[in-house]
């Protein structure tokens, strides 16, 4: 087991890791191209594999080195997840499943020394966000609930019903074409610039305390 | 009373009426849904006047312990009219007034202490920020004359009256879709980039100033 | 002379000038409805008159005790600007000097503190960005000289001359629209996408460090 | 030698070589005028030919002076390349080598000191951001991977190739018009939603503190 481990920790051994991952979010990129994958379907296929039994191994190395010490580490379950996902495909066919292969690209992110604290510095600032986030989920819901039954008869593509609502209201949260929106409700309900101008002011306004909220906790620390 | 007070204060009630202000949140979002109120219209309507009463008398038994204090917490008077719009539908038959029954969910935000927080941090921002508001409000009347003096005619559908153009302005202001609008003004007003541009400067610079009036009044604390 | 100055800065004085300025405010805007023109037109000319000859006399008065130090305070400049700019269009009858006498409801910046600080403070922020604002424009420059030349042909409309780019770089930078505007240019160049993520990108990252100088000169204070 | 030195760092001689570089930038900018071109386009290429040579005597006493040590300095570095682009385009027809003479401008910030500085701060923040800006990537890489996969035959003209996807992405990112983009890819995969929704909260989240990352580093100096 410790020599396992010596080899695992190695620098040369995380070097070449680090290659397989790369060279495997390549060869997905590649099999998006049909050209290159009437050319050379086969080589990619193999690659493919290869690198999933190598990360397979790997995982399979440091769950015999780290025994169930491995699964207390929530980089490790990042591992597994990913490596699994990958396996599943084998059994359907289902193409969302196939498409999440890419996924296993992700796992730069807890290789790479670097970027693993950049990840969990991320991660760190997220329980300060979470009321607020909660305050704007609540904030949508509400807005959404009124929308679909003041708007979903004069615009039903937009406001139709409740998860149009929501996905709409959040496209206006992002402000992305908010303007031509509202005008087509207001075409019918010419008071409905109050409901937008509102919420656009509230959302703008909470999340730019959303905002303020990370950046103390970033000088705190 | 001290018995209703300690009843009212109790964790566990507390635990209840935010359970029941979830589960009237979900009805409430159900009932948009035209096939759910085909099939349980009842019940939704049925628990959607219990929890209203459960509001109702919560108030009640709160009134009755503070007394005239009752009114001095906004907190307070943000519940009461909140069950108060509640109540007003029974006797119209406004759409509007119906759709505002959803804004009981917002109690949310005075019965958890979180989210309580929050929202009163926000209030606390406000007053540094009223100057900055004030002088983006008059910024926007006085663009808003202009431009509907200037360019009522050119683009009747965005600047042909006072409020119209308060509205495209606003949009103009948040950035969206000001590209389009501008050039069907210039397409007969070649001069109109002057005003854009003008305008789109000051706000900018103003509203990342008003950015900054929250930064500063954040670090203090 | 120090009689009219006791007139002049006291405190009934200054409220009577802010009501002025307001109600002017309100009639310039009540003057863009034409129905209200066509049934109180005489009573909003009356009150336009009166209201600018009350700034006038208000400016003779300040004049006549600051003599020449009048013109050493720039908020005198900028309401004797104001006032003159409203005398204007009494002479030709240019609809764009016409609709420059709301321009006069800008004199609430002068005349109420609080917002004279704002506006003090906003100008003291500006030294510190001057020269990220230059490096802006000089980028702005180039990027629109390079696409005339390169995409005048593919793209008329947005390309088509100098000042065409500039005002479409400019939108693009504020980041509107920007996605149809690149499709219609790589329809023709497809390796347009080199030039306009390349544009974004540095816009982008020299917009968040004029932001930084303006947070960093905040702090200082 | 110690003369040539002494005149290149002689104020007169830097403004000549400013006036030189606001010339040239002008008279490449009037040629992008068809109407000026045929009335004075000798006289542009003669000033632009003009230009050049001084700029190029400048690095030729400039490479005498300073002999190797001129390479050392990236801004000389910077100077040397704008100038080879600009003789680049005698020898081929190229239009894209044409348009790059434009970059000429860019000297600007290499001789004045304050835009030099500013640049100078541009470049120390960008180390502190690098982490972040690789986890981006990464996260528009592996999106970009899994949307051609699954909204290719939807949606083919945003998401039939790799390249196409990562181009519509990155203006997802930016937030741009991606409501509609989300809404042509939800009509065939209505799950989307989920998709869309993840990436923009993903890359919002990560943004948010790739600014955080500026923040800090410049509170830091
Ligand atoms: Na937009
Ligand atoms: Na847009």
């Amino acid at each position: 087991r410790e020599r396992t481990q010596a080899i695992l920790s190695h620098q040369s051994f995380q070097r070449f890791i680090v290659s397989v991952i790369l060279i495997n979010a390549a060869t997905l990129g590649l099999e998006t191209f049909p050209a290159v994958v009437e050319r050379h379907g086969v080589l990619l296929t193999v690659v493919d594999h290869v690198a999933l039994y190598i990360f397979a191994a790997e995982l399979v190395a440091k769950l015999y080195v780290e025994r169930w010490g491995f699964f207390r580490d929530p980089w490790n379950i990042f591992d597994f997840t990913i490596v699994a996902i990958a396996f599943a495909p084998a059994t359907g066919g289902l193409s969302v499943l196939r498409s999440l292969r890419i996924l296993r690209a992700l796992r730069l992110l807890s290789v790479v020394p670097s970027l693993r604290r950049v990840v969990s510095a991320l991660l760190r600032a997220m329980p300060g966000m979470s009321s607020i986030v909660v305050l704007l989920s609540l904030v949508l819901y509400v807005a959404a609930v009124m929308a679909t039954k003041l708007y979903g008869q004069a615009s039903p593509e937009r406001f139709g019903s409740l998860p149009t609502s929501l996905f709409t209201l959040y496209q206006t949260m992002t402000g992305d074409d908010w303007g031509n929106i509202a005008r087509e409700v207001m075409a019918r309900h010419p008071s409905a610039w109050v409901f937008f101008t509102i919420f656009i002011l509230v959302c703008t306004f909470v999340i730019l305390n959303l905002f303020m909220a990370v950046v103390v906790s970033a000088m705190d620390e």
